[in-house]
């Protein structure tokens, strides 16, 4: 018998944060874009390092408030289930520079892609909800990886 | 020494086809959202099956040929590198019955989610893109599942 339940505020947070790579869809000039992105959660916030010249970078830039979408999941295809969080919110570049020295002192989010990633972006969800499929397991007690520090 | 590279036109296809699970971005009354879904690949579409009553459903049934982005990825979070295909388009819903049949027949959406997913999305897409992150390794020869029929 298959099942999808809600997860609470708790765990979504919880899975959130424990997070190493989402995928951020935001709309571009020619309709939406998924990309996939390092991101690390700061108070109620996603933030995201990307390059002066990417998509992202544009709409941050030229429209600060525009609503984007972040997701992040755990799939396990052998038994065919998943949990899925999504953030939902206004986007803008960080330019504070006190905020950004107090980002990278404190959780910095650490790119596995190449480039200079001066622009950061930043999310503050008004929305975080989530969802788990299968019964018998537990999305946070299970999950195979975790961002530590 | 990270590298980025893109994906050729017959990778991206490739590892699309494989895909179980991806991620469809629309916009809807509120914003973007992204979802997870299964998904089947045929001919130059991917196809979601669906709830009558979810967003992405409306989305398809009112504004037909809107643009949708739908994303896969496979990561490695050990060695800090992956890979993600991108196909962006004009979304409908299959409405004609032989369509719905031949469908079913040939490469079906398989759904983990419960539910009369009654609803079949098609995305037609007009670009399809792929990126690599990370060098020694082929995203295509090292993919650890992969949808075989």
């Amino acid at each position: 018998m298959r099942s999808e339940t809600e997860l609470d505020a708790g765990d979504c947070r919880t899975l959130l944060e424990r997070g190493v790579v989402g995928r951020i869809a935001f709309w571009a000039e020619d309709g939406p874009r998924i990309h996939p992105v390092n991101y690390s959660v700061l108070d109620d916030a996603v933030l995201v390092r990307t390059l002066p010249t990417s998509a992202l970078a544009r709409v941050a830039q030229e429209s600060p408030g525009a609503p984007v979408a972040f997701e992040v999941d755990g799939l396990d295809h052998a038994d065919q289930r998943g949990w899925s969080v999504q953030a939902r919110g206004p986007v803008e570049r960080l330019t504070d520079p006190e905020a950004v020295v107090e980002l990278e002192r404190v959780r910095p989010p650490r790119t596995w892609a190449p480039g200079e990633r001066t622009v950061v972006v930043r999310l503050c969800w008004t929305e975080l909800t989530g969802r788990c499929l299968g019964t018998g397991w537990d999305p946070v007690r299970d999950q195979d990886y975790r961002r530590l520090r």
